[in-house]
């Protein structure tokens, strides 16, 4: 097929606003399930092997699953992938219509572009490809589970897994949902992060009040949030406040950083790509590269709190509200660092004001075993078609569900990504490389050939 | 004329979205001038006596200002007021349309209905009246000054009366922008806070960032301002903890104290009024109605950052921004405040982040003279009218203009404001007494009466 079908395809999928965060968009999570399901019939699944799979809830997006197995004598590939993406605000921000992608300057412009459509996508045009070349049997069985709650903590999919691993058990399993470290640095993730997302709801009183009439004769809300949050987090040595939260961390070995050290680090380009950040910041005693791959975060993702326009309103807000999640190491276990997290604040809480402490959602870490001959298949088909040396790394980045696959189905997971340091994932202006696509394309051909070899 | 008339004419106003905060109301600021003007024409002021008055600056909100002086010798009274209102968000709490006034049990609701549309509307509504029993000679000269920015700090005519004190002067000022203490306690403030209204603004990079992939490497903006304002406030104790904020701060004497404790506080009432908060809470050392009223407060008003939507956006914000306003009393200076506040969150502030301060507003703080013959006559006509003592009491309100008649015009400012404890102020669903706006146009008209007996 040509490649440019691969592309009109991939723009037919990002113009569908399968945002999993917002419930108003259930009927785009329909549409993308119906999407992909046309595509896989096309390209010569049977209708049949083709499922919409739930856990039950009735707002469970579902897990789309698909398998061919041609002859079960031959190796089994399992693609996990996702459909869903990030919300687009803050929406002013977007030089482009986040959801009519288009191509500049050789890069795709669209929300899911690299997170995950675009690369998601690099596996079923390959697939598509390879299927023209093989015509009626397939040398390699094929195994796919595309999830649509990623970017919402994936619990429909983690249920799926502990219901029936099995089904899932391939010799391999590939993912597209990372990146190169640079341009010229093919890299296989050997490392990702688990995560544990909190939200804080101070509430003070039904509605805002006068701040003249009632300052000084009840609790502010947005002052009491921003005390207890002052208390999680040590701004000066960027360490962590939480009673037990570095317990389970397992240091870093000196081969470790020494490996870590080898991983190409520009500032100036660092701080480009991010966004024109002012400056690094890391905890205490570590590199960035250290902190951000190997060592745990608390980011304050959102606050929310009275009056945000132009100008003044003199009110005390009647609540605030705070996203505070932790990215975790592998030893770290999401459900403790919650409770730790929900133990601390409760006994910080002011008594004046009501204090929530909700748990948006918790994922594992992993850390793949880098000896397995998969990771080594990769690596050559990465070196082939990019032409240049892979480099492994550890990411600070979160996909719950590998750990899952690692763990409980016990298949090896290669995170092959095809993103760019400035692809503006989960913000305004999201973007793919149109060339990293197509030779993600190639890569995959070339990582199935070599794996019936 | 019949008192439904007056609400009636009040409705149309209340109608108007006269916002000054928002730049996007500028039509309806001109509107409510429009509206008061032909207003005043059809009590009987000459349209060459009144005038729409801006300091210079192209976004400068008009001062309506009009007089009309029969008889030099006759004494003179100055009525301020103001015609803008506060913004309506959060506009989902809101159980009427803001701007479409309803009678619900006897109460008005609109935004504007007693802050400051309705209580001002008294004074227009009593004029109204007494110029029927007149006829063609008044034996009293009216001035007025309704002005367009007290809800953002009234710069037009803090400066018109900067640079013309004469045309403000007067026998007697009055104001009705204050509320009783109860709904039958009839109140006449003395006090006035102050105020600094400042805003940080807290910026790492151009777009938001995967909180994956650069946290622990680059510095979050939110926790950044969440560890600036944690340093300005000691939410243990209530107290302010800039260097030098309570230098100029008077001690409350214990003959004050005597006189604050005797305002009824009954803290089930006090609470529910306050939109059902949980609890009370003030600095200490001191009551409730000391903090609010006599000592001076630091409250975030906004506060604004990332992700504030449903479940879950794992980014690190690009930018982090909070209004903190600090009400002041008497003595403080907010030009040295201001100057303070910068001060500090300058020596405070990260450098791995841009933090910006802004000063959005100031005013002065004002404690007026309770031995002035016209506190005696406002209190004999709330007297009669409402058939219930007076109390007097300060407030932790701030109304910046009237330290400037007092302190550079050199009149007695009486602020007898009919407003009720519940009535929403700068929140959803303000409203305004009816029985409280009728008799606040009995009370006007008898004060007048009293004044040129």
């Amino acid at each position: 097929m040509e490649k440019e079908k691969h592309l009109e395809k991939l723009f037919e999928l990002l113009r569908i606003k399968s945002i999993s965060a917002l419930s108003e968009h259930k009927t785009d999570i329909k549409k993308a399930c119906e999407f992909i399901k046309n595509d896989l019939i096309e390209i010569g699944f049977n209708k049949s092997k083709i499922e919409f799979l739930t856990d039950g809830r009735a707002d469970s997006n579902p897990v789309i699953y698909a398998e061919r197995i041609d002859n079960p004598e031959n190796p089994t590939i399992l693609i996990y992938g996702h459909y869903d993406v990030q919300p687009v605000d803050p929406i002013d921000e977007w030089k482009t219509d986040p959801f009519e992608p288009e191509v500049i300057n050789g890069n795709i412009y669209a929300r899911g572009a690299t997170d995950d459509k675009g690369q998601m996508y690099t596996h079923i045009a390959a697939l598509k490809d390879l299927s023209e070349e093989w015509g009626e049997v397939w040398p390699v069985n094929v195994k796919l589970a595309i999830e649509g709650e990623e970017e919402m903590g994936g619990e429909t999919i983690e249920h799926l897994i502990n219901e029936n691993p099995e089904k899932y058990s391939a010799n391999v399993c590939i993912v597209s949902d990372t990146g190169f470290l640079a341009p010229d640095k093919p890299t296989i993730e050997y490392g990702l992060k688990g995560l544990a997302y909190m939200q804080i709801n101070v509430k003070l009183s039904d509605n805002d009040l006068h701040s003249g009439i009632y300052g000084g004769a009840v609790m502010n809300p947005a002052n009491a949030l921003v005390h207890i949050i002052s208390k999680l987090y040590d701004q000066e040595t960027g360490k962590v406040l939480i009673p037990g939260f570095y317990d389970d961390v397992v240091e870093i070995s000196s081969e470790e950083r020494e490996k870590l050290s080898q991983i190409p680090f520009n500032k100036e380009t660092f701080l480009k790509e991010a966004g024109n950040a002012k400056d690094t910041f890391s905890e205490e005693g570590y590199t960035a590269i250290e902190h951000s791959s190997a060592r745990p975060t608390l980011d304050i993702n959102g606050f929310t709190s009275g009056f945000g326009g132009e100008g003044a309103k003199t009110i005390i807000p009647a609540t605030a509200s705070a996203k505070v999640s932790m990215r975790l190491v592998a030893n770290q276990d999401p459900k403790k660092i919650a409770n730790l997290f929900r133990e601390f604040v409760t006994s910080i809480a002011p008594t004046q004001v009501d204090v929530e402490i909700l748990e948006i959602h918790g994922g594992n870490g992993v850390l793949v075993d880098l000896n397995s001959k998969y990771i080594k298949i990769a690596e050559e088909a990465l070196e082939e078609v990019f032409g240049n040396r892979v480099v492994f790394s550890r990411s600070g980045g979160s996909i719950p569900i590998v750990a899952d696959l690692y763990n409980k189905v016990g298949v090896d997971v290669i995170l092959i990504g095809y993103g760019l340091a400035d692809d503006n994932l989960h913000a305004p202006n999201e973007k793919f490389n149109v060339d990293q696509f197509y030779k993600g394309i190639e890569c995959n051909k070339t990582f199935i050939k070599k794996l019936i070899k």
